[in-house]
């Protein structure tokens, strides 16, 4: 008996720079859409949410580089990540064809989470990705639909709760991987993971270490590393590249067992 | 042979003084929440999105009444209504074990909207609704989902577009019309329509035109009527009612032929 082809996903998450400039954003939104099969975005917020929290007078909190949500920058990022941005990306990728949806994990429950323990660091409205419900997420795979993620997430208590945008791509595809053959693609605005500024393609745990203990890796990057080897365990092809190179098969820094 | 018995839909429609409100918006919800059968909950802005305008230094820009939605008032409501105010009903519906998703028309295509004419009046990035695709919209009612649409639509052409909320409750309702029983509930901060202070608790368009004629019936209760009146004689029951009246069977001004 044959084995039985399961239909290809591809989970691509975007942040950063591609979405504070309209014409990076249009062109990758271009290449996207031109993506065959199964494919669903998650973004980030690049520095709208800090530019607008600025401009309505609220300061954006920081402890190790990762921002404090207190009830101020809650209602800003759930205003830009869910608002501004998802709608903005939705009503583009309309004209560009794809049928596309835009969704935080409130919507149809599709990630409740956890607010994180106040101790060691309180973070604030910050969630912890509890489950991801994938049945309508599936379905609207299945009808052509693309969904699009903002990174927000609720407690299922009436609460919303801001959700790194790695995190939300690393769980949705995990989840998803028993149903599809999945692939995740961490975009952003450099090749991918650099060394002395020259490309590293291939990585593996062993070669991560060493690079993360030799502090040539750093900051935003060991998160969506660590992300990605988890996702690699379950079986999800990872890789982390330039958003210019979204719908190249090949690209970027593949993480390998 | 018997008639075919069709499933009834109520589309309601809530703004004003219910979303600035958090107790009020919580004690509308909870009443929301208890209606039985399918249900679509349309919701305005409020006085959000002018005091989060002004803060961020935007004038709301008004004629007649009206307001001209200029490119940064475009980005406050699409912020505002598609995200703050969407989110926060969507997760405290989910909290009350509904299973909402929010969507502005761009979400699914919708509701694809006309940039309004600029001629007479140049009312900037406003959208007129072309038409409403009911085929998500069933799925999600058939599922027992509950779609809280945003007062924002979208061109087509990668543009969100400002759309009044009593135009989409009522475009949504008559659409829907051929599938379902319709009723639709406009509800607001009065117990219904008012004629020196005393409820009229029924309307015809004789009666319509005789209090308009006399002043009686002004501003934004007017464009509410003829919405109301057009849905009607598509067969869609119409009444207008208190927010603190949604669960009851009757109540407020109900509309007649």
């Amino acid at each position: 008996m044959g084995e039985a082809v399961m239909k290809s996903l591809k989970v691509i998450k975007i942040g950063g720079k591609v979405i504070d400039d309209e014409q990076k954003l249009n062109s990758f939104l271009k290449d996207f859409a031109s993506i065959k099969g199964p494919k669903i975005l998650v973004h980030g917020g690049g520095s709208n949410a800090t530019k607008i929290g600025e401009r309505l007078g609220i300061e954006a909190k920081m402890i190790d580089g990762r921002r404090i949500t207190d009830a101020d920058t809650l209602e800003v990022i759930t205003m830009v990540y869910g608002g501004l941005i998802n709608k903005k990306i939705v009503s583009k990728l309309q004209s560009l064809g794809i049928n596309a949806v835009g969704l935080t994990g409130a919507d149809l429950n599709i990630i409740p989470a956890r607010k994180r323990n106040p101790e060691p660091i309180d973070f604030g409205w910050v969630g912890d990705v509890e489950t991801v419900h994938t049945a309508w997420l599936s379905q609207f795979l299945d009808s052509g639909v693309v969904p699009v993620l903002a990174p927000l997430t609720h407690d299922q208590q009436g609460q919303m709760l801001n959700t790194n945008a790695d995190t939300i791509a690393s769980s949705v595809v995990a989840a998803l991987s028993n149903d599809f053959e999945t692939e995740l693609l961490y975009c952003f605005e450099q090749p991918g993971v650099m060394n002395n500024g020259k490309l590293i393609t291939v990585m593996n745990l062993l070669l991560y270490r060493y690079l993360k203990d030799g502090g040539i890796i750093t900051d935003g990057m060991i998160p969506k590393l660590d992300l990605g080897f988890s996702a690699l365990k379950k079986g999800v092809k990872v890789s982390i590249r330039s958003f210019e190179d979204v719908a190249k098969l090949e690209s970027g820094t593949k993480l390998v067992k």
